[in-house]
């Protein structure tokens, strides 16, 4: 008994996870296919970045990050890479990035997610609240996206629309 | 070993997701609170909606949707209610969930997060499934209010600030 209910209060499982993140990170990818591709460089609302910069920071967060945890290895977080403001190589650097954390993910089998990390070398947490960070600051920043589709005439992708 | 390996494995515990969402809605309350009076029913950027507007419908999920699973009563989506343009109305109405999820979780304890059901008598998905989309909906529609403060010269409030 005592095991079937550690069970039925697991809210997530390990690869529920996963498919959810990579569920979250198909309307990312459709988000950013979603901008022409000058604008997705330089266009901004309120003097913020582009948006191709924010997709860079969920980039420089998402793949080192897991690495990070599942290594064990401290890692830096670098923001940005050499894109030549091409919307192509942006979109390449995300679809390596979705196989590496499906391969990394495959070494979380055994992970305590209680365990205390310092993310990037100076984020202090858990495996658990890591990974939520990770997710959530991707919504987060997608959603500043969404504005700045809307304020171009450009319809963005359906906020459910993870397929 | 069997049950330790189930807790290990355990990516979010129902504590942790509750604390962890009135995390989130603290951040959110901030940001309503950063707002003018007349910008927070008024402004909008790209045609979207004001933010009271969307604060209105985070308040239509939390709460209701909270309260259907535990009681497994098909609610109504309402997404609209009396708030006279004011944003102390918004703010009570906001602090009155808070306490209501407090006590509605308080029951989730035998929860079986992966039960089917359908929120609001039409979204199909699990009891996790739609606990993540009522939080994320959340950040999502915070994250568009950020580019609203941006674009009104305001700063809002660090992404990571849940206190």
């Amino acid at each position: 008994m005592e095991n079937i209910k550690e069970r039925t209060t697991n809210v997530i499982t390990p690869n529920q996870f996963l498919e959810h993140w990579q569920g979250h990170r198909r309307l990312t990818r459709k988000v950013i296919e979603a901008f022409p591709e000058d604008q997705l460089f330089n266009y901004s609302v309120g003097g913020m970045r582009p948006f191709a910069d924010m997709v860079m920071e969920l980039l420089g967060i998402a793949e080192p990050g897991l690495r990070e945890i599942v290594m064990g290895e401290t890692t830096q977080l670098k923001e940005h890479f050499d894109h030549g403001n091409s919307k192509a190589k942006l979109l390449e650097a995300w679809d390596s990035a979705t196989e590496q954390l499906n391969k990394l993910w495959a070494q979380m089998e055994e992970m305590d997610f209680q365990k205390q990390i310092v993310s990037f070398g100076q984020f202090p947490g858990t495996v658990q609240s890591s990974l939520f960070y990770f997710l959530e600051n991707e919504i987060h920043h997608r959603a500043q996206g969404y504005v700045y589709l809307r304020s171009l005439g450009i319809e963005p992708p359906m906020f459910y629309d993870r397929n």
